[in-house]
């Protein structure tokens, strides 16, 4: 059976010398001739010879003797290969910049693509790009050099802030405000109904939910997550959080600053949780509960009760994490416990 | 860090007296001047000394005393604190009417959309509005009055019912019938493939899907739900039923009629579950499995076997959901009763 | 209250005998009148005396009895009920030979539709259909005979196969590579970001996700499934593999060949799965995780260690299946076991 294997060349191939990417890098050079070429920034196992890798951990600089690349990029104090290397201070942002360099990406196109519908009442800032098919609702406002994707739709008096980076098929209800530099993943909604209901005379009667959306800035939302609006008030993604993709987060929600919430986690109606939390994947808290600052959710765990700050709890339903340690490895334990205890009680009552 | 705080205002500000809202809501006054003015409607904790804010339980009417709300809509015979209090019998539809008279929505253009592409078979009903790049299949019908957001599709054959709500990038699938009164939020999907594949010749091959779904009236589907057409027969979601976001539905299930499905719940293939049932976030119920009327599962359960009316499970598997919470309980003392055990066995070796 | 019975009548009503029917299908006739007419294939519960039905297990002769069907397709050595029977070497085959001759979906329109915005330098192959409002990016390519439904979009440099089906609503992110005859379900995201931010200064840095995804041939996504570019390299579906809807693939993710993964599966950053392993409903696998072939992971567990080739698990972590099952079991007489504990430390301190 034949595979598919990528095949498109960047626009332009990319070469650079270690001097010259130290220099862009504010970097040192060490063990290296500054004319050394260098074709590519790969990772440990796929670098070849003429790459340069990166070692960001002492974990990455045992497995860097095992790798081909002929070049190193690795932070201060961390002892790697003796091959040459690029030291810098702080090793995340010269990834980054190193990606830019060699791997640049298509370009998005500025301006408003023609078949975009946008209403006459809408706000569009400078530099932005809409996409083919997109469509802005009335009195929306899309800051400057935002770049809304191919069908994305916005909501009307809903406010996308500056520099956001909306990917194609993004929807966005009416009054949802978005900040700046935030970047939301093709599928993502924003804003749909709180999932309310009351029985009235034996019937479901849906309460009207006309409360917002707020997410804060340099927030980022997966692949087909799903953001419900308030009931009243308001739902509200604290700045810099990030959302993999698949997540659901209910109607009155407050997620703090700083947070990570892994694939197609969950969280239900008025929960809260505070700065700097992680929730791995496919965990949910409950509705109204109270998760403190910097807590950490194992994953595939269901908060029930509130949690306090720094705590690290797991399970189902959670618990500390170092007691459901205990607890998983005593489970595999149980059924030979039932035949133990059947045998102390058989042999007490032969006394 | 800059937020983004919300700052749109409703078209036209709204404020009304008591004595008017009274009368709009059919309501008595109590302990109240009628014409007292009312500059908005809120919830308990948001509501200030010029909103009206609403109890609807006991517990309500205790926080209702920390409330700076200057006045309470309430059902009879429940006790409230001493201020401007609104009388309903019914609480939930006064509720709705608030809403709509003090936080109106923006409104949805009546009428076809330039852009929309509609084909010439389809059959499209009265006073309905079409939004910015809506698809319309071949021989589709959609009813009066339906709304059909920017960027939704409607396959080939498939029928919309009357004063139905699809939200934008909502993909209805060729011969899907949905019936009146129904919303669906954006990016839920209708009718893809059920999931059915054979081995033959040690290969995968897929078994067509040719039913259809049926979705009945005044159901609600959540943002990014995807339920699968039928194998031959049919899909059916009963009327009423609302799921909420990020929902699973298999071929060939049934659901009854007026059921609750919380968020990232999945229901397998030719499940069946009764009426009233009420399924809790990220639940699962196996592939055929019946699962009876008015069943409460609780969340995060996996539904492995039947279900008789009536009850309320728990659990992986699912059980009982008073024996479960025993369960539950007892895990925690599980490692300590290994130690205990030990020291019993100990012991008995002694004598 | 009214439900809403499909109602749409296929383009031209087909109707055969079984003659004909065994010769189309290679078929030999038991205790059949080759003039016998057939009026429709339905499933074993839906059909009537003038349909054909098809009973492809022991289990299924068992129901057939109950089935009103007219005549039955059936695999050779197959004991079946004492009526008309189509006798065939393999079965599927023929269930989808009859599909297409009872049950014509509605057809594709050839062609590009005039609201598609195609980029001039995307290649397109010939006979392709591209829907309504479809986007095509700089430099894609799209192959013969494939379709694009309403409303998807393919990035720049992207690449899809011959004769794919693309349901209206995919998103294919820029230089993704799709195979020959794979088929897309509305709301599948393909190419979205990796997951990656590293804590730099307090604050998260988002990593460039600059790496792609390969899907090979023949395979099927579900509805709303969420599938991550790599970080640098490459996130990889392997041939023939089925996603069910829902599902969450990280970046630099390797699934093997003729896998299966049932709605609402997650699997982690950097996870490997072997070539036909079946993954349940609601399962995640953990980052960094090493899957064997032919691997059975049950409903709603969390494989959160390396699983060795052909092996049965389940459970949270996952556990080998019969284990599990004794496990399971044991769990419900835990509560118990706690008192008989206690009596036997009682009658002891008495000792």
């Amino acid at each position: 059976m034949k595979t598919n294997r990528l095949d498109v060349a960047p626009a332009e191939p990319r070469a650079f010398r270690l001097g010259e990417l130290a220099e862009r890098l504010d970097a040192t050079l060490e063990r290296a001739d500054p004319a050394q070429p260098v074709g590519g920034f790969a990772t440990l196992t796929s670098a070849g010879p003429s790459d340069l890798s990166f070692i960001a951990s002492a974990r990455g600089a045992a497995e860097a003797r095992e790798s081909r690349a002929g070049a190193f990029l690795a932070p201060e104090g961390l002892a790697t290969p003796e091959r040459p290397t690029l030291r810098v201070k702080e090793i995340w942002s010269a990834v980054n910049r190193l990606i830019e360099l060699f791997r640049p990406q298509p370009p998005v196109a500025e301006g408003i693509h023609p078949t975009a519908a946008v209403a006459e009442s809408a706000q569009l800032g400078d530099g932005l790009s809409l996409g083919a098919h997109v469509a802005i609702g009335e009195r929306a406002v899309v800051g400057e050099g935002t770049v809304v994707g191919a069908g994305s739709t916005i909501g009307a008096e809903a406010r996308i802030g500056r520099h956001c980076l909306l990917y194609p098929g993004v929807h966005v209800y009416h009054r949802v405000t978005i900040g700046d530099r935030c970047i939301l993943h093709s599928g993502a909604v924003i804003g749909s109904d709180g999932f309310r209901f009351e029985l009235v005379g034996g019937r479901l009667m849906k309460i009207r939910q006309v409360g917002v959306v707020v997410i804060e800035d340099d927030v980022e939302i997966g692949a087909n997550c799903a953001i419900d609006r308030a009931f009243l008030d308001e739902t509200r993604i604290g700045a810099g959080t990030k959302l993999d993709n698949l997540v659901h987060i209910a109607h009155n929600v407050t997620i703090g600053r700083g947070c990570r919430l892994t694939g197609q986690v969950g969280i239900a109606g008025s929960a809260t949780l505070g700065d700097d939390c992680v929730v791995a994947g496919q965990s949910g808290v409950k509705d109204n509960t109270r998760v403190g600052r910097g807590v950490q959710i194992g994953a595939k765990s269901a908060v029930l009760s509130n949690v306090p700050d720094g705590a690290a709890v797991i399970g189902i339903p959670a618990i500390d994490g170092k007691e459901w340690t205990h607890v998983a490895a005593s489970l595999r334990r149980l059924p030979r416990l039932l035949k133990r205890v059947a045998q102390l009680e058989k042999e007490q009552d032969r006394q």
